[in-house]
């Protein structure tokens, strides 16, 4: 596997003065999704879970919905070569059970054929992807276990000591029990993995569960976490406008700016005992 | 124009407390940008400058490189609705001048015909963009000017203050002095707007001067100000392993961990005096 972080040289500016030394990096390459044997998407990534990323995504674009919409996801024995010489295992193929309607290109998913889209409209693309009504699930998290989280997900955070500039999901039960952690340049991505993960153990959808982010709430996030039936999303930084209807549609709880001791309740607040 | 922010009632929990109380959120909904008629991509982004989104997305996808090659770009004038009715203005057109090459499916850009991409033929796809060596780009830039260029770019930003959860980009001369900020849910769509406003006033390429970021430098944001012909880029968090190696072959040089009195040049440190 390649790995998750390297090294390069760097030169430390600080109270003047000038250090030379080296420096972890977190890795980024691009992974390139393939179904059914054609190319999907490409999405720069942090080598490693690589088959649950592509799983998570395809959870999220409402292509996949329980291991047995899967018939097989590997790396591609053929990949490329790095400078070095080395496979760069940045291919993986999923192949999709007989029945199980391929999707369309990713970059055309939200372009409509009238003269225009708007933030509802992106929120009814959503719903017709198959996401399943929230409001009924009757999780109730503490305001101790909400607060507490972020401080779990970062202490669990292996690589981002290291390069200081990883992001990272976490699913916790509503005890604050961590499940799964994945760490990746990219925000979305560590979500893809992590419902990746659930999908791989046959723990879709996330019923009574907490998804546990280290940035922002974007529309996108709580789109994947609805895809992937988690109730509660919480974000230790600002939620967007479009985020918080779609959570509010959804009937998930979205939790922001949770830091210390405190923290914001967007939507579902009476899951928050 | 659509508003950059919006309010939304929140539950403020902290210290055991519950707080009802209205919060303010930057806004985000979806752009379509469509070129010669035909919709090309769709991003999420905040409203505003939307034009200048378009035209610096061109730029840095290779298609677009001096005012002379866009005959227009302006708002769809049959901008579809919102649950109020409004125009959401979420449509750009852009008509590209004769003999300009319009471009490939966004998606299909990094996708090669063999079975595979690797981060090395990541970096030579943004040369066979068009992307110019900036080697001979003789800029330099103090360090007490590096060092001061995050606190300039923060003190600006308006949107941020009101919502907590903005990323931003500033264009800075060498002796620090701010050119144009913009703001945005996405830290890439803060570079596009940056990059726009260059074309529309000509100033591209961005010789001699500074691009600051408000997050992290990944490969993309690297892809943007090299396409711009910048050729200093400095990032407030942490570079990834592919931005370090793109900004090397394009002669860029890339500041990370700027925070204080301190930072990192990973690459072209000769500019740094």
């Amino acid at each position: 596997m390649t790995s998750m972080t390297t090294r390069r040289p760097v030169v430390r500016h600080a109270g003047g003065l000038r250090t030379r030394r080296p420096d972890t990096l977190a890795v980024e390459e691009p992974l390139e999704i393939h179904v059914g044997g054609r190319p999907f998407t490409v999405t720069m990534r942090t080598p490693g879970h690589d088959v649950e990323l592509a799983l998570g995504f395809l959870v999220s674009e409402g292509v996949v919905r329980t291991p047995a919409d899967v018939v097989g996801a590997r790396h591609c024995p053929d990949a490329a070569l790095d400078a070095g010489g080395r496979p760069t295992h940045n291919v993986v193929e999923v192949s999709l059970a007989a029945g199980v309607t391929p999707p369309a290109r990713a970059q055309h998913r939200m372009v409509s054929s009238a003269c225009g889209v708007c933030g509802t409209e992106s929120v009814d693309a959503v719903r017709a992807r198959g996401a399943r009504d929230l409001a009924a699930d009757g999780a109730r998290v503490s305001g101790d276990v909400i607060a507490v989280l972020p401080d779990r997900l970062r202490a669990a955070q292996r690589v981002f000591d290291r390069t200081g500039g990883l992001h990272a999901a976490g699913l916790f039960s509503p005890e604050g029990e961590l499940r799964c952690l994945r760490e990746d340049v990219g925000r979305h991505n560590a979500v893809d993995k992590v419902v990746g993960w659930a999908l791989q153990h046959d723990a879709l959808p996330l019923t009574g569960q907490v998804l546990q982010v280290s940035g922002r709430a974007s529309f996108e996030l709580v789109q994947k976490a609805w895809l992937a039936g988690c109730p509660v999303l919480a974000a230790v930084s600002a939620p967007s406008s479009l985020a918080v209807d779609l959570a509010d549609r959804a009937g998930m709880t979205l939790v922001g700016f949770s830091r210390g001791d405190s923290f914001n309740v967007y939507t579902g607040e009476e899951r928050v005992g």
